[in-house]
């Protein structure tokens, strides 16, 4: 193969992990029948909006609704209401949307069905505090849970007893109408119940859990916060809880799905896929010294496979910014992988994340092959001072190597494929 | 299986790992016939003692020579002197040693055998600088190198051309007798040119090679350093020369040797080995995120490989210490993969440094179950607190799950297992 046909490979095998958690190409199989009476589509997250259009599109019968997604991830529908607001900081807009979205809820009647489309962003997307407490108030626990190191268990245990909306409440008001839940999942292992912490998903914890949560890390305000958990109050809905035992919630697409999408790409081309991790997280300099430790590994003694294979990868990696270059995660992995990997011939990687924007430019990500460095030379870029600088996206930007997809309106996290040949 | 079972199929592991590493078990298998004249034994390294030992042991006839190893690494012998000096910086012990071991290489004759035992740790233990540099300024220019990203091979380049004895020098100074060297390899890729800078490996670099790695980062001195590199002098030995045409070096011990051993016991219970890397480098905290991450995966997907597994590892992670807390990089590997595995069912681990020492402590490493962390919140340990403070070892103490193997008089790095039923 020529240096064209792996980037080819590489990106086809992106093109092909986004195209598996795109909307357009899933909502119409996973659509309920029309019930009898309204259709209500109600939804957040980054992918909800363009969710929303394959509904307007595909759904027969009367149709209305209102979906919250982040700026700049609308896009226009003719019968459902689309509200921007604040990721992942949540504002007024958002908060006042979700309120409107329980009212429509709470409209709905034994023949209509709530349709809900939830995608990542919508924990932030649809804030909405119990009474009394602020949104900063709830920002300020958020902060000093993850401050003390709680886990996504504790988080949420303690959110959805903080929420109006969150922890099955959105389907209990739904109820008499059949709610139907279509996720797209940007969360490790795939929880419906973790997804914008759920508000069509029962949910087993309780106000004791979420005050124990708070004791167990010394937590003790703010004190709006505190006084509602210990007041104590409506429950969320348990999980023999009658208004949501006719719920449908469908996952129609994952991480592992995008990866999978890959995988039959590459036997396609003859290529042994080996699938890490739909969701390997740490360092974004860190996961690249592994990654290319288990490329020299291929290349030197065949394990964990043979030579032509890919290793394939999903989920978050994180940058700790200490330079002042540009660049998301993904370009940053690449250049501490080109450096690592030290022109290893016959090597080429690509990384992105599948939302279209790593970080916040306007690149989805990029590629490596094995005259990167010797490239970069040639240009006197030095990757290593780029690096510390977290410059990862002049560095591929000069060796016209960055990858741009635009936003993809969907999001299952990165997308990494290390191709050995 | 029981707990008990997990436990000591994982030090089984670890046991083979570091036998397949050790001189006593090694060395009589790859002694050269004995020569007509004398056999001069050389060496330099933390298991260069223990090697010599066995060499008495097992080599008939005539045996002197000189081994510099670790302060605390001797090993006593009765016809080779040990030498103890510093490492990882060099001091006048470790000089002096070297530059009398240069002497007895050129005393050897035809008829004489030069053995020389090399291992890691030997390219701080045998510095003997070019006349006219110091030490310090040697050390000066290997920070500098250091801090400006060089690679080994651009850092070994320009060390063999300040070096009396590396880069094939002792090896041609023994000329005519013949040289066969017993390597034991720490580095990644097992290149018998970078173990210990090569000392009887011939060196294809050259002086104006040397010079052209520091004009490369800009580095400027110290002044004895860039005189000696612009002056030039005596070339190291090339492949082509024959003073070492007749040299042999042999690898008796590797990282992926190791691994292979643990490989065969995890087959002999029918567990699927999954050997990650031999040489998997990055932050301790991180690299058990991307591992976590790869358990996960074989536990939700079956993928890379299908439970019963065990991921295999070896390679040298790093810790920047944050925290005052006591342990080395084992063990904060492992307290951070408790953390990311979360109590996760049927996961064991067991990361432990092959020389028996985790950094500077009495452990070679420690133990994770499934029920680590309940264990540690019964008896008010926090993890994350804990890996905050770097204190891993006091994590591991308190839970009597610290692995002492004592110091093993070999080293092969990190061997890492992570075990998933």
């Amino acid at each position: 193969m020529s240096d064209d046909q792996q980037r080819r490979l590489l990106r086809k095998m992106l093109e092909a992990a986004i195209d598996a958690a795109t909307p357009s190409k899933l909502i119409k199989a996973h659509l309920p029948p029309k019930p009898a009476g309204r259709t209500i589509v109600l939804g957040a997250g980054k992918a909800s909006a363009a969710m929303a259009r394959e509904v307007e599109e595909h759904m027969p019968g009367q149709i209305e609704g209102l979906i919250v997604t982040r700026y700049g991830h609308a896009v226009s529908c003719d019968k459902i209401e689309i509200v921007e607001a604040a990721h992942p900081v949540p504002d007024e807009a958002g908060r006042s949307a979700a309120a409107r979205m329980l009212k429509l809820a709470e409209s709905a009647n034994a023949e209509d069905l709530v349709l809900c489309l939830i995608s990542g962003g919508a924990s932030a997307l649809l804030s909405l505090p119990s009474d009394g407490i602020s949104l900063e108030d709830k920002q300020a626990l958020n902060k000093a849970l993850l401050e003390c190191g709680a886990d996504i268990t504790q988080m949420n245990t303690v959110r959805k007893h903080l929420s109006a909306i969150k922890g099955g409440r959105l389907a209990a008001a739904a109820h008499p109408a059949k709610t139907v839940s279509l996720l797209i999942s940007d969360v490790p292992g795939d929880d419906p119940a973790v997804i914008g912490s759920g508000p069509t998903v029962p949910d087993p914890t309780t106000f004791d859990d979420a005050r124990d949560v708070l004791a167990h890390f010394g937590i003790k305000g703010p004190k709006s916060v505190t006084d509602h958990l210990n007041a104590g109050g409506e429950e969320t809905p348990k999980p023999d809880d009658p208004r949501l035992a006719d719920n449908e919630v469908h996952m129609i697409a994952t991480p592992q799905a995008s990866l999978e999408a890959a995988v039959a790409i590459a036997l396609d081309h003859g290529i042994r896929p080996v699938v890490l991790g739909d969701s390997i997280e740490g360092e974004a300099r860190d996961v690249a010294k592994v990654m290319a430790g288990i490329a020299r590994q291929v290349r030197n003694h065949a394990q964990p496979a043979m030579a032509p294979c890919v290793l394939l990868s999903g989920g978050e990696t994180t940058v700790t910014v200490k330079g002042k270059g540009r660049g998301g995660r993904n370009a940053e992995f690449l250049l501490a992988l080109a450096v690592q990997l030290a022109g290893a011939d016959d090597i080429y990687a690509l990384a992105a994340d599948t939302d279209g924007i790593d970080g916040s430019e306007d690149n989805a990500g990029a590629i490596v092959t094995p005259d990167t460095l010797e490239r970069a030379a040639a240009m006197d870029l030095n990757a290593m001072t780029l690096l510390s600088d977290n410059d990862g996206y002049s560095f591929f930007e000069k060796l016209e190597d960055l990858i741009k997809t635009g936003p993809t309106l969907t999001n299952v996290n990165d997308f990494r494929a290390i191709l050995i040949l």
